[in-house]
């Protein structure tokens, strides 16, 4: 039995609560985007990614549009020195991408991070220290006084350092584990590293706010981060960075909320790759802008190769119902929604709407590069008519008849039961092939000749077989349709009403066809469903009837 | 290229906007759960699940302790119908338990829907139609007055076959595409259909707000919920319930603040399974308010053997990261935090904290029926000192001497680099063995005498081969190992100095040992580090001795 005892509320709300952000309902354009891929997602990896495999990474990132990227701890690990080091001999940072490093305050690990940025142009140096309870109490066993000197002595060996070397990186600092501080005395650190830095308008310091551990709700945490805005020193010069995870699964309110509280800029990771539950999700949080028409600055419609690269080099897997990028996020199964998508295209096909409305669908799938035919309307036991119908029609062409669409999607649905499996496109054409389309048993077209009379009716002479044995019979009709169904009727004493008719040419493979379809009411009110396929219309009306009678037969 | 002019903002908001619920931290209270994994999750399944299957989830379901369970559409499939019966006849329904089922409002249906309940002690007979303008206009093509009267006729034809059956089944009416509605129309709709059900304090109304697709961020919807939580009739008899999705990766954040805004009720699902991108994930949203000290009323002390059979009956899998189920969610591989997470769990142990204050980790895991060894300080080339010593000291009883761990997990990371492979325990535990125990070559031991001296000194006498060759050498000290230490310094010219020791009693498997370990400084300045095992406590410090001359020697 789980003990809730053990547990009580570990934040702090800041002395001013300001909820005045919750007014805007939506960012209105995009944060600073910084990924930490590289780093607080390499450092999740139970194997972490090798130096291709980084470079690999690292090359999409570029192409997805980041122009922040954090590449590690270079002075702590050999292949994080290798990693940067590749990249500005390759030639790999484009003009406008800042590189971001993390050190530990001290001297010769400075050093050793600013020979790996050597020849880099744009750089960010990110220095950072606990100030949570806990760890001061738990881990440093420090006073507030010597954790934000800590922090101070830090900030002043950087930019010290930084000018001896002659360079103009730009700082970043966090208050690690920042969730589980006193706002006011994270401020204070703050506002002291900032005293120490001075940032100008051309070289702005970054403060981060990192959601270590979540600890509060999205607005609590809102509200820490809009006192922490609206009190920063040098606020003009200050980029205010927000750094969530995502332990109460909240990692992409925390990050949307922070920016309309004043953030500017979110670090964060792909699919949320990350410590634990994860860092923030970049590419929900940037999805989420564009489907509210707000341009988030970075590129996701190769999703597909992004996956694919993601999965090989972490060797995590992006969860099925991961936003905008899992497998199964445009995913309908159950037979109402099916039917109101197939609409919902229809509706936006015929009425060239100019935005997307589709239902069930936040977004259009091909947005991503994800494709209707293979990922929204899929089928199984919980499919219906209107699903079922869509699928044949985008997969093969075939527009069944409305009211032969139950029939069939009975037929869908038994079949999936039955073998108790999602069903794709080819296996449901089979169903349909072999229950409506030229069925032969009893009767079976051998040949039919159908001639004008001067009344304008038609006479027809068909060649049949019953259970095997061939005849020849005949009938009258005002259409060709009708003489056979006449010859049919009179000749084996077959009962129907209603025969409803229609059809349309197909492409199936080299040669081109038409597909009938036709319902007969029996005498006992049931409708009973036939299909005919052949290279000539005529022929196929008339397997299509032939095929309901004998579907009628048995 | 993603074409951003798609896209607009979908949704409305309520003519009142009230975020006075920001003011609130977090629920003081659980709402009432209602599991929907039995209808909205098993619809969202590529194969959904069988009779058997579904059994034997809504007994685990019972056993976490919901009180309320949808079981589905039983008028829709056979399956569904059975599932219910076979609940009714196996007695599987406690008293505290209801069962909600869905149904269209058609006369035969509702009728089949109370075939199926025949039985039943406590149900909700939950129906919805859908209320968004893109619905009204693509899919049904009906104004807003022919939309809310399917609803209005729909809960009179319930209320009526309800009263004809001598039936006591609360109601419960879901606006389904909430999120696309005008609050003020969706307002109208629900205060219609409970103007007809006229709700009473014994037998209370459920209205039901779904994000069916999540379109805004959850403040937006929080504040649609505000609106329709004030403006709701009879609302002291109306229980307000919220189904939310994930589209936006924002279904915890949408329940939780749902509830602020005045929500009494939550629909969701395990691990937040069910169509595309899933349902709000009930364990998520109970286990943050657990971890504030909140009863959640639902226990998922068992959560390994609900992943199981989870896992087992929807072929889906718990993403690693899923807050509280993610296999990965209380790994930490890097140094710093494996350092901090011993440090806090040592402090934890000696101040006999009465709260859990772990840095890094949001719950205790063992709440969760997760352990430290094998869940928490996981070992590959990311991880640092602290963690390998954590994991050895676990696993193995190995106290390891502090300076010695630095050496030591150097060792461990260029294993894991090198193998490019997370470590396990006993691996660890050979690189240990491996590199510093009972070292042999050069020297070996083969025996030892050591006697007191009149004076109290030790004499000893050391009987050891050296590349091979025997020899029997001699040396006095004030104790013994600084006897033996002596008679290898003189006798074989061996050089070092500081030398530190440290042992500790063992077991691994049958037999209990003594482990000791032993640093001395080379002439270079460099620390070599070795260590013995023996089942003698004085033969283990000697061999210690030998393999740190052994290791420094190589």
């Amino acid at each position: 039995m789980m003990n809730v005892n053990k547990y009580t509320k570990g934040y702090f709300m800041p002395p001013v609560v300001d909820m005045n952000w919750a007014k805007k309902e939506y960012p209105d354009k995009a944060p600073i985007w910084c990924s930490v891929d590289l780093r607080d997602g390499n450092q999740a990896l139970i194997i972490p990614m090798s130096l291709d495999e980084k470079i690999e990474f690292y090359k999409h990132l570029v192409a997805i549009g980041f122009k922040e990227i954090e590449v590690g701890f270079p002075a702590a690990s050999e292949t994080e020195y290798e990693f940067l080091r590749t990249l500005v001999e390759k030639d790999l940072i484009p003009d406008d991408v800042t590189v971001q490093v993390l050190t530990q305050a001290r001297e010769h690990i400075i050093k050793r991070t600013f020979e790996a940025l050597d020849g880099v142009k744009n750089a960010i140096v990110h220095v950072y220290n606990s100030t949570s309870v806990a760890q001061r109490q738990q881990v440093f066993k420090k006073s507030k006084e010597d954790i934000k000197k800590i922090a101070i002595d830090g900030a002043i060996m950087l930019k010290e350092l930084t000018e001896q070397a002659g360079a103009k990186y730009r700082f970043e600092y966090s208050p690690e584990s920042f969730t589980g501080t006193e706002p006011e005395y994270a401020l204070d650190v703050c506002n002291g590293v900032l005293d120490i830095w001075k940032p100008q308008a051309d070289r702005k310091a970054i403060i981060n706010l990192p959601a270590t551990v979540q600890m509060s709700m999205p607005h609590v945490y809102a509200s820490q981060v809009a006192y922490i805005s609206q009190n920063l020193k040098y606020r003009d010069n200050v980029i205010l960075s927000l750094h969530p995870h995502n332990d109460r699964g909240t990692g992409v309110a925390d990050s949307e909320m922070g920016i309309l509280a004043g953030a500017d800029r979110i670090e964060g990771t792909l699919f949320g790759n990350g410590e634990r539950t994860g860092n923030a999700d970049i590419v929900t949080i940037a999805m989420n802008m564009f489907a509210l028409g707000v341009d988030p600055k970075l590129d996701f419609s190769h999703m597909t190769d992004l996956i694919e690269m993601y999965e090989r080099v972490t060797r995590m897997h992006v969860y099925e119902r991961q936003p905008y990028s899992g497998k199964l996020v445009f995913a309908a199964f159950s037979g109402s929604h099916q039917d109101a998508i197939a609409k919902g295209m229809k509706w936006r096909e015929e009425h060239k709407e100019p935005h997307w409305t589709v239902p069930y669908l936040l977004i259009d799938p091909e947005d991503v590069g994800r494709h209707y035919d293979a990922d929204v309307i899929r089928i199984n036991s919980q499919s219906g008519k209107g699903g079922v119908a869509y699928v044949m029609e985008q997969s093969y062409g075939l527009d069944i008849p409305k009211k032969m669409r139950e029939d069939f999607s009975y037929r869908v649905k038994d079949v999936s039961d039955h073998k108790h499996k999602e069903l794709m496109p080819d296996e449901i054409y089979k169903i349909f092939h072999d229950v409506y389309v030229n069925v032969e048993e009893p009767y079976k077209l051998i040949d039919f000749s159908l001639s004008k009379q001067q009344d304008g009716s038609i006479k027809g002479q068909i060649h049949i077989s019953v259970h095997g044995e061939e005849k020849t019979i005949e009938g009258e009709g005002n259409g060709r349709l009708d003489a056979v169904s006449n010859a049919l009727q009179k000749e084996f004493g077959i009962k129907y009403t209603n025969l409803t008719y229609s059809e349309h040419a197909m492409d199936i493979g080299a040669t081109s066809r038409a597909m009938s379809y036709i319902g007969i009411t029996a005498e006992n009110g049931e409708i009973s469903w036939g299909a005919g396929m052949d290279t000539d219309i005529i022929t196929s009306s008339v397997k299509a009837l032939i095929s309901a009678i004998n579907r009628m037969e048995h």
